[in-house]
C-alpha cells in the first residue's frame, strides 16, 4: 500500500489508460462470439500483439496493488472486479446508500456465461464476494474475506443484473454482511452471506 | 446446448482463435502494468479498436453457449473458467485423476489481484467453484452450483497455485464436494464446500 502516484498518473489512467481498458472489455467481447474468418483473425491477433508491444516496453514488473494518491484517495485500478485498467472487471461501480447499505448496477454480457446463457455461479460469487466485502472497507483500509455463503435459488440470465449488499452486525472488526443478486425481473438469483476482516491496526 | 459447430469451425477455433485469445491475455496483464507514455497508450488503443473491428464484421449475437460437435464433444469456449476463446479464463485446464478427484495447476498474475499481491477472493471464490462443479459434471450434463461455502484461512499469494477437488457423497442428482486452494508450499489458502445439481434427466 505504500506505492505514491502523482497527479500526472491519475490524470492519464482516468484519461487514457480507462477509455483503453473499456474498449479492451469489447475486444474480449468479440473475441467469444466472432466468426470471422481465419485471415482476419490472424490479422486481429497481429494488432494484438502490436498493441502488446507498444504498452510493454515500460512495465512496471509488479502487479498495481493499491497506491495512494498522498492526498487521502486510493487507486483499486487493477482490482479483477472493479478495476479501471482492469479488462476483466465489468467493472463494479458501487453505489453507497448509507454507511450500512452498498449496491451495484451492472450488465454481465458473453465473457462472464458459465451455462449456456448463464452467468458462471462462479462469477456470481466475485461480484458477491466483492460487494459484501464492500461494506466492511474502509478508505485506505480493506476488509478480507473470513468466509463466503452462497446460496443459488435460480439460475443467472446473463444481461442487466442488480446485486445489494448490507451489514447484518459488527464485533471487533468483524463485519458479518448479507446480499443477493437480483435478475432484471428483480427476483434474488444468489444469496449470500459473509464475514470479512479488517486486519488489526485498521479496525 | 442445441447448436452444433463443424469440423472446419473446430479447426479454427482451436488453431487460431486459442492463439489469438493467449495473446489477448498478455494484452489485459500489461494494460494493467503499462506505464506507456500517453502517446503510445492512444496508439495501442486504436489498435485494439481495430482488432475489435475485424473481428467484430462477422459476430454471433449469442453468447458462445456450449454447441457440440456431434460426435460426443462440447465446447465450452466462451466459459469465464476455461474458455478457449475466454481471455478472462486463466484458462483452467482440468485434469481428473480418477472419477471422484480433480485438480488444476493455475498461475494467477496482476490480472487476478484484490488485496496487493494477492488473489481477489472472489477470484478464488470463482477458481473453486468450477472445479468442485468439475467433480458433477458429466459430458453434455453440466451441473449446477446449488450452495458453495468458502473459508479463507490465509492469504493467496498472485502466482503459481493449485486446486483440488473431490466428491465427498453423492445423492439422487447432488454432488456433496470439497476442495481447497493451495499456494506454491502447498498451504491451503481457502478450503470449500459445495453441493452440484444435474438437472432432472440428466442424473
Amino acid at each position: 500500500m505504500s506505492r505514491h502516484v502523482t497527479p500526472e498518473e491519475v490524470q492519464r489512467g482516468e484519461a487514457v489508460f480507462g477509455p483503453l481498458t473499456q474498449s479492451l472489455r469489447e475486444l474480449i467481447d468479440v473475441a467469444i462470439r466472432s466468426d470471422a474468418d481465419a485471415d482476419d483473425a490472424r490479422r486481429a491477433h497481429a494488432l494484438i500483439e502490436e498493441a502488446t508491444a507498444l504498452l510493454g516496453t515500460r512495465l512496471d514488473p509488479k502487479p498495481f496493488g493499491v497506491p495512494s494518491t498522498g492526498d487521502g484517495r486510493y487507486l483499486p485500478w487493477g482490482n479483477v472486479a472493479m478495476g479501471l485498467r482492469n479488462a476483466i472487471a465489468p467493472p463494479l461501480i458501487i453505489q453507497r446508500d448509507d454507511n450500512d447499505r452498498v449496491a451495484t448496477d451492472l450488465v454481465l454480457g458473453a465473457a462472464y456465461e458459465g451455462p449456456p446463457g448463464q452467468v458462471h455461479g462462479g462469477m456470481c460469487a466475485l461480484v458477491l464476494d466483492h460487494l459484501l466485502g464492500a461494506t466492511a472497507h474502509r478508505a485506505g483500509a480493506p476488509a478480507f474475506t473470513g468466509t463466503l455463503t452462497l446460496r443459488y435459488v435460480a439460475p443467472t440470465p446473463l444481461g442487466r443484473l442488480r446485486a445489494e449488499a448490507w451489514i447484518e452486525r459488527e464485533d471487533r472488526g468483524k463485519t458479518f454482511a448479507a446480499g443477493h443478486i437480483l435478475d432484471a425481473q428483480g427476483v434474488a438469483t444468489v444469496q449470500a452471506e459473509g464475514v470479512f476482516i479488517r486486519p488489526r491496526g485498521n479496525a
